[in-house]
């Protein structure tokens, strides 16, 4: 069963569409702090079976994307007399798309879920592949599920109100399906001014964006070999990402990609003969569209020891990258050693200046 | 991908075989305290690459099948270097392999697992069909998803230490299969003495009924249809289980579904004309070899209640049962109203004279 893409900018009507569909069934909404305040307000006002739903509201933030939030949903589901026939409506960021997803996924076995993205990242990256989860033991998504909505709802219109790095964040995987289909689509992004993207112009190229992903989960929706094209800029990235974490400084995904994008592009350099042209270029954007990431030196074990946790890889000893020959020309499953992650790393420090 | 069946009293060839195919992956194994101590030391002895896995040991009994011990399971895994190509081999009963294979569904997305009952309830009943989970908000099995294992190694070569009670309630369930079959099998069932079956005709007759299930799962992996027929008994069998759990005095499985598939013949007789015959014959036969259940009107309410959170119900005002025209002739999805229920359980206490 392929779930259905809805790209609209009339939330409202879609989803009352969706909810009162066939029989009528228990449904809840999963939405976190944030979007209960910001969102849904507007939303239940002009969607009446939305404003029927029961509410269940999880803390905003990755970090409760935990354990204890799910079996919070999971309660509040079992409590509230959620049957197998619910529909569940996850209204947020890639937190709560993940989260609840994961949650209707697992309640009785798997109930069904419509999720409706709030952000550019959760549209562009979370919309699409069926990838539901939690972090667990300080690992990002270390606990989950593939599993597809029944539909996903994506729409321009919350972005308005959205901070800037949340856009920075999103644009950075655009950015990333760019690089998987070829050098026009990397220009067309990178000439851009995210800022100054109006919202219809940004549904188009998000509909265009998530083709890219789409088409590659269609051929393998397990992630046993094409998928992990959509790894590019994620082995480092996760690596960032869990860093900074640590270090109490956490960093939006997405920005953690783009910096793990250049990652890639160097050993795609180192590996497979890229051309420069396109690493410095890339290299001067994300520089100046992004904050500057702050590492030394001393934290190469950790980011490798991190690298080396990635679940893409087959064996903790062996450290697995997605690379380039060229835009568009996709090499999965390359193993790079230390030492070569290492010189990676000191290139990327002097591009970046840091 | 269906999952391979293998019926053998040689289990530590077969597990050596399977873990040995392939490239070398870190391999778990999950097991409880029971089983820890009483099959592991046998096989480990006479398979090397068994003896060479990383145990993870959960607390023996269903009230363990429980969140904490799962999330025991994860960090244990995550601890120790599981991989997406780890594989993870649960021994035990049904307890160990369900939550065993929900673990391993969800680690990481998903890592391949085998299953081997250790009890004929688990054989029978857990071995096929994909149902995996955890207990959850004093519900059973509220938490889990649909995920067949990659391999089951059904055996009757570990049935020998377990006490007449287990056999009893895994036998339950194969009666149960019976009354889907043909009158035939059902009387082949009730005239034997569970006691005195030999190692290699219960290899047989449980592969007969195996075969049962898989027949219906295959049509009907996720539950949506035929696989309801499996319910038979369960509607109020499982009632019988939660209160006899909550009551502090739990009964097996196997021991419910008994008396739960005595309620379903009441039913069927007053809703589709089952053959009364059939119904003082299974009653004699399940008052004779399992233990009364203690329950009087009073409890009704509860009872009703349980049977309403049943997860195979649409609607929780609408109680949903498996019934039968005839041995072999089977009606799923009989809704019945709370007065016949009651009513059944009047007929229930009179014949089982409780």
């Amino acid at each position: 069963m392929s779930q259905q893409l809805i790209f609209t900018n009339d939330v409202a009507l879609q989803l009352d569409y969706l909810i009162t569909q066939g029989d009528k069934k228990p449904t809840f909404v999963i939405a976190d702090t944030n979007t209960a305040a910001l969102v849904l307000p507007s939303l239940t006002s002009e969607c009446k079976s939305l404003s029927d739903a029961r509410l269940i509201t999880i803390n905003a933030g990755d970090t409760n994307k935990t354990l204890d939030s799910l079996a919070q949903v999971w309660k509040e589901l079992s409590d509230n007399g959620a049957t197998r026939s619910s529909l569940i409506i996850n209204i947020g960021g890639g937190m709560v798309t993940d989260l609840g997803a994961f949650a209707a996924s697992t309640f009785k076995r798997g109930v069904r879920f419509i999720n409706v993205p709030t952000t550019l990242l959760g549209a562009v990256d979370a919309s699409v592949g069926g990838k539901t989860g939690i972090n667990f033991n300080g690992l990002k998504n270390e606990i989950g599920v593939f599993r597809e909505a029944e539909s996903v709802i994506i729409s321009s219109c919350f972005f308005g109100t959205l901070p800037l790095d949340e856009l920075k964040s999103g644009y950075a995987e655009m950015l990333k399906h760019g690089f998987l289909t070829s050098a026009t689509e990397v220009n067309s992004l990178i000439e851009r001014n995210i800022a100054e993207i109006g919202s219809e112009l940004m549904l188009q190229l998000l509909e265009r964006s998530v083709k890219v992903k789409q088409d590659i989960v269609e051929i393998d929706p397990t992630e046993k070999g094409l998928r992990r094209a959509l790894n590019l800029g994620h082995t480092a990235g996760h690596a960032f990402e869990s860093n900074a974490m640590a270090s109490g400084q956490p960093i939006p995904h997405g920005f953690a990609v783009a910096h793990g994008l250049i990652i890639a592009l160097i050993l795609s350099h180192m590996r497979l003969g890229f051309e420069t042209s396109w690493l410095y270029k890339t290299a001067h954007w994300v520089e100046t569209n992004y904050p500057k990431l702050h590492f030394t030196c001393d934290d190469y074990p950790t980011l490798l020891d991190y690298m080396a946790h990635d679940k893409k890889n087959k064996r903790p000893d062996q450290i697995s990258f997605t690379l380039l020959s060229a835009p568009g020309e996709i090499h999965c499953g390359q193993i790079v050693g230390h030492n070569d992650i290492t010189a990676a790393l000191d290139i990327y420090r002097d591009l970046m200046h840091i």
